[in-house]
């Protein structure tokens, strides 16, 4: 690529937002050239609107950009792609406008998620997904189009489910252990999560019994069918920076080496930046995965999976763990823009 | 109770031995006049022995008495019950001995558990199982008796399982998430489980599997018969101190109001000391029970249930948690001494 | 104490403010009237309005008052004394128009301390200073008054400085590891403060070095003429709920064993309800104290000091540590209240 | 460096051990040629011999090496320079075992420190003092040599000291937060350091205070004259995993501006490949540094200042913080080897 596509991050000075600045930084196709807050912040040099809290410094250029505020008619015109770290409520909004003014969307906030003409997608499971973009501008009379990545907690579970789908999934059963910063930078206080476990966390299940359903459904050349599944989540909070892990079970009709096969086997993204070399890692050990240990394998785009067995009764138990604000929300964005990209879908 | 029982505490120097001193300690019936430990410390003034780790002090005439070995020989004549904090594969060979030199041996140690002719109680759950005592004398021509507790996160679960078989339960799932007192104060280096969850407790998932079908079987005048049920578990370790959550599924036939009353309505023990006045409680708000503000309600002998619902299948889901060290180990096995006291069983 | 005094509790539903209810449900002298709030709160039920954080549950008598608003013209009549547990801010205006109205103002906010007439008092180091409540009153034409206590890590350090006045104590150095609950329920994020140490607490550093010198100085029967000393302290918040631990180097003319010994000879207060019954106690251990083990002693009203020891230049180092929102916030307040019921001086 | 200096790590196990493996893996002048440990590993893949703990995977390579055993008979003759992660006791008659037999020796254990023919360095502030290796060597008869780094805690403290000594350094007092990782993998039990502060480790004071003094002494053609200074340091352990943070007094003639300046010139050692850019890092903000956002700054190399100030009394105050297992262990002993290779002491 030998000019870059220039890119804006909405929402550029939350957590998610941090994660957008520090994964494009030095990103071989994407240039930063806008980021966006509220208005209070606009105006300001990025590096002094935010409130950094990554464990790497700011990147220079981003640090010195000018925040803009988060509306369509303030964005570069030479802006391609804007990146969407916006809470619900304000993406709603604002998402569509962009659309519209024909910047295309790779958005990682909830809004549109479940809309019929919006794709749900994790590249390496449903990339097909991304032709509902053709009914999406039709329906809408949109110039550009939006794209969603699913909740943190649902694309590692998914990325584990994919394979399991031709051995016959029909059920799944999954308690999340979720990091903090899932929450955002003030939305988990010390004094409720230190030595403590929270059992709740508003909305998280039914985002996973809902988007995976979408996720692992066919898109029939019109729209997706959803998958046939029963799918029941239990969600808890626990006192880890980075890294959620989920305790699944499922029922197939395979033995462990055959479901540990089929894990490993979910094919990688080729000539993607942002691609994993292997999407779904399958360890060996009694206590692996690890969110301390596992979470930046791959520069935190892979999934690890472990203790793969048979269960008591009919089925196959198994853990899983990955990066919530890497694969699970700013690297899927990411990641799916490159797919858009390498589609041809970004002009 | 004019005058108090003496009683003994094998393996007295450890996490849960410190744990069954804490609690006898003003007990009102029970009076420690012997404590055991590893033949390095014998000799010793307990509180010279013991690497306190508790948040109240060392209780005075416990810190005054001298350790002896844990060998039956050494136990004083006149102590009635033994306590046994030991490690399983010293209870093996231990607890015996104690038996048949004629101790009531009231024990938290894995070892005889699954014995077909060793109790395995939890007072509120089936306290009818003590009868077979008599079986295991004739058989083993004893003239004590051993009496064992469940594994701590057996234990909570199946304070919440009994009350559904009348609901006609069939199936469990669970998920925990364990605190570190229940490897002991070395079991979990800090590095492994700082920022961490660790999804692998070695021997845990095989104990609730097991334990809970004879805790919830039928005792027919003979032996225990097992619960027809299937039990699965995932363990996980995460940073918390004390107090293990767990997130469970079930498959009855009732809605979760239902469940609810048959959980709140668990009947509490009469007259026993350390019988909380309501064995589970069932909390209302979204985001209970949590280990930090639960853990101690009754002084750590109550099992807190929240978030009962029902299952976007079949069934119903949802949260308990409880004291690991004080209702899964030594408040369990204290409790049932008192219940042996009540039945007339220690003479 | 025939009939209890009745007192209300200014700002109630915060996290000092729920210490203020706990430990205030059974208090012998002392019983809840009126709990206040913000006008958001008011009208509610104390059990609706707050988010309970303490381990133990809300006292039944005070989750069924209603909240009122915290302005003086709605407290009750028959109410003698208020206790504070309100914003810095907040506190500023409200505290002198409860005083104004006759009410004793015992608080724990920051706003009053350091004004000549207003005493800031640690019962056991500087009670004498009550007396300014006299001025205070001609001063003020106030007809109730305010009476206040320091800061939390300056209690517990006054506490082991006032016994080494007489040895020529000159120079102080501290360094603080604070929990924290000193910040509110909100006040550090989990991001923030999880595998991590933030080396700043606004405004601790200043309120350590001056309320000192106060708390130290003698009433000439006048005023307060501050301490001659030095004190500089580094404060810094680690991942610890409750205690604060403190480093300090002092200079004094003196030998380990005789600092040893004046601390512990620190008189306790007679008869008074809250009073621990050894305001500081030394231990001999290495690696004591420590926050879990030690913050609870005498229901979290002592402080607990170790590794008293030579200093290789001149002087002496040792650590302390106490409960910062027990003995150093809600237990001071009622402390300094039993204190001013003992002298006469609520009427 | 068109052929790589073949080199070993001594007790390649633990948790220092194995951060050398990382940082040496891809390193652009040494090759891992051999690892060694204790006799139960020899002959093991050292991939199956290590409980590895670091977040990025094993490196190849050295995953593929034999163990041999820690006995310099049995090292590879064409290795030149030996890393030891060895604990103190092992390391005192092994490393000198080495020394005899040829090898350089840049070792991270303490028992050889202090010795007046052993240099103890961190090359940015004494490389002058390994000119003892001449002596070192006429000494003992070694065809190898010695070299130490200091303890994790004085090689921070001591980067920020030396450039205040032109200053009029005089007096330093310092209380330490450190991590968990400095006392090695199982080091510090969860249940002992969750929730907690420890006010203690052992030996730690006495090193920090003895180290420095020889670290910012003069060598005087022969010898080194120890530096004429007070330090006294208190050591406290808090959950941390990595990075240990240091509150620090200083008495010098100079004002804070002056006392930066001088820290943020500290010069950078030029062409060798683990010196980071820039030693030490001032930073401006109120709650900087912090472990979790500062130490893998300069891939862990360099040590950040934050709050420089003006003291009540005389003096500065400030903070700083490293990593301690890269800047304050493993890496140092890199540094050290890379500065003898750039001094032409290796051959």
């Amino acid at each position: 690529m030998s000019v870059k596509i220039k890119v804006g991050v909405l929402g550029s000075t939350g957590a998610v937002g941090q994660r957008f600045c520090q994964l494009l930084a030095h990103h071989p196709w994407f240039e930063i050239a806008a980021v966006t807050a509220s208005e209070r912040s606009a105006g300001k040099r990025y590096a002094d609107a935010v409130d950094w809290r990554l464990g790497t410094p700011i990147p220079e250029d981003v640090g010195n950009l000018r925040v803009i505020p988060t509306k369509s008619e303030h964005m570069l015109g030479d802006v391609k792609i804007v990146f969407s770290a916006l809470p619900a409520d304000v993406a709603k909004k604002v998402e569509a406008m962009y659309a519209d003014d024909g910047f295309v969307v790779s958005s990682n906030a909830a809004s549109y998620r479940m809309f019929d003409d919006i794709p749900l997608v994790i590249p390496e499971v449903n990339s097909e997904h991304l032709k509902l973009v053709n009914a999406q501008r039709d329906n809408r009379g949109w110039s550009g189009f939006i794209v969603t990545n699913p909740n943190c907690s649902t694309i590692m579970l998914v990325m584990t489910l994919k394979p399991l789908m031709p051995l016959g999934l029909t059920d799944v059963k999954v308690a999340t252990m979720q990091a903090v910063s899932g929450a955002g930078y003030t939305g988990v206080p010390s004094m409720g999560i230190l030595d403590n476990v929270v059992p709740y966390i508003g909305g998280e299940e039914e985002k996973m019994e809902i988007e995976t359903l979408k996720l692992l459904g066919e898109f029939d050349g019109k729209k997706v069918v959803n998958a046939s599944l029963t799918v029941s989540a239990i969600c808890n909070r626990v006192p880890v920076i980075d890294g959620h892990t989920e305790s699944v079970w499922v029922n197939v009709d395979a033995t462990p080496e055959r479901v540990k096969e089929a894990m490993a086997s979910l094919p990688p993204l080729k000539g993607l930046p942002s691609a994993p070399e292997q999407p779904v890692i399958v360890r060996e050990e009694d206590d692996r995965p690890q969110p301390r240990l596992d979470r930046d394998v791959y520069n935190g785009m892979s999934v690890t999976v472990g203790r793969v067995r048979k269960d008591v009764a009919t089925g196959i138990k198994y853990t899983l763990m990955g990066h919530n604000t890497i694969r699970g929300a700013a690297g899927a964005s990411i990641l799916n823009a490159e797919m858009l990209v390498d589609l041809g879908l970004v002009k």
